[in-house]
């Protein structure tokens, strides 16, 4: 490996100037008007693929935003990594917020970066990140260092949902065929704290609504006889939840998977600082499921909150009317093995069941996603911890995400294999706000331990 | 009194004419398109008062919308009645919903008016009821059957808060000086039941903020671990009421005035059909407190109801936001004896008390009106029931109304007078609504109905 680590350092300015060039196309996946600038991204993107050394590089149209595929085919008998990884960046507004132009990168020095940052649009979510593999990919290549197969599929939609992207891998499951997924969209569980990502939550979304009379009543004629939909939703909301902040709906934690203590305490390895966790976000006190720790309660165990309620007069002053209806979007995070669908249900049959005589209630299943783990036992998580723990120099921890990527549960039904998801960002680093950037020892860290994960995962395979 | 009833129907084509040139001018309050018909409606007033035999008539301006003021001094012994009204009206908005022109009145015969109703804006609220008295008034002085003095107070601000009736009442004192009020601004409880309004609700009205995080957070990365603000408002609204419908606020009872036995039984008497109640506001169910009937529970009992709340987000498909803040804006109504700045420090001091440490709580009381009692035993109520009595040839009732009406509790304080609400209106003549009308036989009825009221006034004065 010193071949390809002598590489690298002799080549960081270049590699840095490469990724400038991709940071300044303005690739706004969500707004049309930058169509050709997506098309112009998609293409740097297939020339660095080019000069990386990997091969049957093309553009695959979709209806929506191309997706830029290579692949350097060594040995049908080696196993085959899959990268994936996304070019199209989060709008950059309130552009008043940015201290530099979005898309004109920078590199300054930060409390947390004393060696810089760059701030750009997607220098972290995710361009700088996937190039990452581009420069590793081609430092092995160059180095004769490449030990398996590799494939890049770099999309254009995941800011928008990959919406064309479940309908391209069904139709290209052989030629992305493979025996593990490699993505860096995520972030270390600190600066300094080598970690994986290894579970991501799921998403049960829900919409309810709660109607009473067929029409708004003055509270002065009807109030005390009459349901009022407001008061019968907040009642009802109140009764999902109990004291100890564990969710009343039966069969909700069926299937929620039990983590050994020893898994527990791995994950509890892992630094939090209560005071300064709670200043950052002007909190006065924590909340949650008694007998759970914070960082147990966003990402091992499932939860349930109300993300929006609406319903009667919200104008200004006072207006003395009971509506006829009131409205709510819940949503729950669910865990491993819990299924979106089967809790959508019986949220749905809960809601359904609790509701007093007096009202109507309505409650339609938005949309949902699948939780999704990665075992620490598995050869790909092995060889992530492994890399990592080499090029940190010390102990690399798993941690679970609190959010869901939904993709990561698509790839698992349709390509049938796991994902690892090895991020080198930072919460920090302000993805899909003003000011977001990126370390340069983040960024180098990335590239330095990625061939480490070919290496192990090639020894473990 | 034989005389008077005579006049009334020999007179009973010209009174409506009378009355169609009133409600043939938009005297919008709200609007300020409307400012000259506002002024050529209290000439118009100012021309029937005259023309009834009322003296000192004049059109006193005020900040706002002038009053009209009238009166008949006939002897400074005698009792003096003081009838307040208004002329202005609610917009007609939505004009499609009328059947006919709001503001060119027409006679049609209804379901409930076989004998007709005038389909006009303000016909009934209150143009139409004001006339009454206007109409009644001149068929006592014509007659010489006046048996006290009178005096009018028509005020063009009652839609929009009567803003400046106050200062002109406190200014007014000794101009205002009176024995008893008279208002026809109410109804009766039903079509043919002569029926006494005795008591309005009072109200307290605050505004509700609770603040979890200083800003939106993501519910995958915070979701289980922070409060919600909108699961906490919930929560805390749910615990405002208890499962018997009875409000959990310590000491809102303590004043709660309790009705005898017998005035319950009386109040009973007037007829209510419970699958018509229902079947007529689409509810499946009636709701409220235990132990009381449904027109108990909107009258004679306090009320606890969220008139509108908002959080988070509310548009269009799914969020997984968990917002910085959520609100709710809370009203009650309450009963003689609660004092609406009282119940409204218990509320906040309560609501501020049951907030988990977690968030911060902000309640602002937005505004209040005290509840009004008539007594069952005080001669204005005894004169109008007799009165009543009589005009309908059965029992006239009291009735309680579940809504406040500010005004009159503020004559209680200033002018240091009881007010006596008798209505003529029908909860079917759908004031504030498109195709508010008023009964060709209530109109008659009123005129012929007030009459009496004075003269058993004055009698039992």
């Amino acid at each position: 490996m010193d071949k390809v680590n002598t590489y690298i350092k002799e080549h960081q300015q270049r590699f840095l100037d490469e990724l400038f060039e991709l940071l300044k196309i303005p690739s706004i996946s969500a707004d049309s008007r930058y169509k050709d600038d997506m098309l112009k991204t998609a293409d740097l993107t297939k020339k660095f693929l080019i000069q990386a050394g990997l091969e049957n590089v093309e553009i695959c149209s979709t209806e929506g935003h191309p997706i830029v595929y290579g692949d350097k085919i060594i040995d049908k008998n080696l196993p085959t990594v899959l990268v994936y990884g996304h070019y199209d960046v989060q709008p950059p507004d309130p552009l008043e917020l940015w201290d530099s132009e979005p898309f004109e990168p920078v590199i300054k020095e930060t409390e947390i970066h004393p060696n810089g940052a760059i701030f750009a649009r997607g220098a972290s979510d995710d361009k700088g990140q996937f190039f990452m593999h581009v420069k590793a990919i081609e430092a092995m290549i160059e180095n004769d260092s490449l030990p398996c197969n590799v494939k890049f599929m770099i999309e254009g939609e995941e800011e928008i949902g990959s919406e064309h992207l479940g309908t391209f891998i069904k139709e290209n499951k052989e030629k992305l065929e493979n025996d593990i997924i490699l993505i860096s969209d995520t972030t270390l569980a600190g600066k300094d704290i080598p970690s994986i990502c290894v579970g991501l939550r799921g998403l049960s979304y829900v919409e309810i609504e709660v109607e009473g009379a067929n029409r708004d009543m003055h509270s002065g004629i009807y109030g005390g006889a009459v349901p009022n939909p407001i008061n019968v939703l907040s009642d009802m909301i109140s009764g999902l939840i109990d004291d100890n902040g564990h969710i009343n709906i039966p069969g909700f934690y069926d299937d929620v998977e039990e983590l050994t203590e020893q898994e527990r305490r791995e994950m509890a390895k892992i630094p939090f600082d209560l005071e300064k966790y709670k200043k950052a976000i002007g909190i006065k006190d924590i909340q949650g499921e008694k007998g759970f720790s914070t960082n147990e309660r966003t990402s091992i165990r499932p939860t349930l909150d109300v993300n929006g309620i609406w319903g009667g007069y919200t104008g200004e002053g006072a207006k003395t009317v009971i509506p006829s209806k009131a409205f709510a979007k819940i949503s729950m995070r669910l865990v491993p093995h819990q299924n979106s669908e089967k809790i959508s249900k019986l949220f749905k049959s809960y809601f359904e069941k609790i509701a007093p005589n007096s009202v109507r209630v309505n409650c339609q299943i938005l949309h949902g996603g699948q939780p999704y783990v990665l075992p620490v036992t598995s050869p790909g998580y092995l060889a992530a911890k492994e890399a990592m723990t080499t090029t940190f120099g010390k102990e690399a921890l798993p941690y679970r995400s609190g959010g869901s990527i939904p993709i990561v549960a698509l790839f698992e039904e349709v390509l049938e294999s796991k994902s690892v998801l090895m991020g080198f960002g930072l919460n920090s680093d302000v993805i899909h706000s003003p000011n977001e950037n990126f370390g340069v020892d983040n960024f180098f860290k990335g590239i330095e331990t990625i061939p480490y994960f070919y290496k192990y995962y090639s020894e473990k395979f």
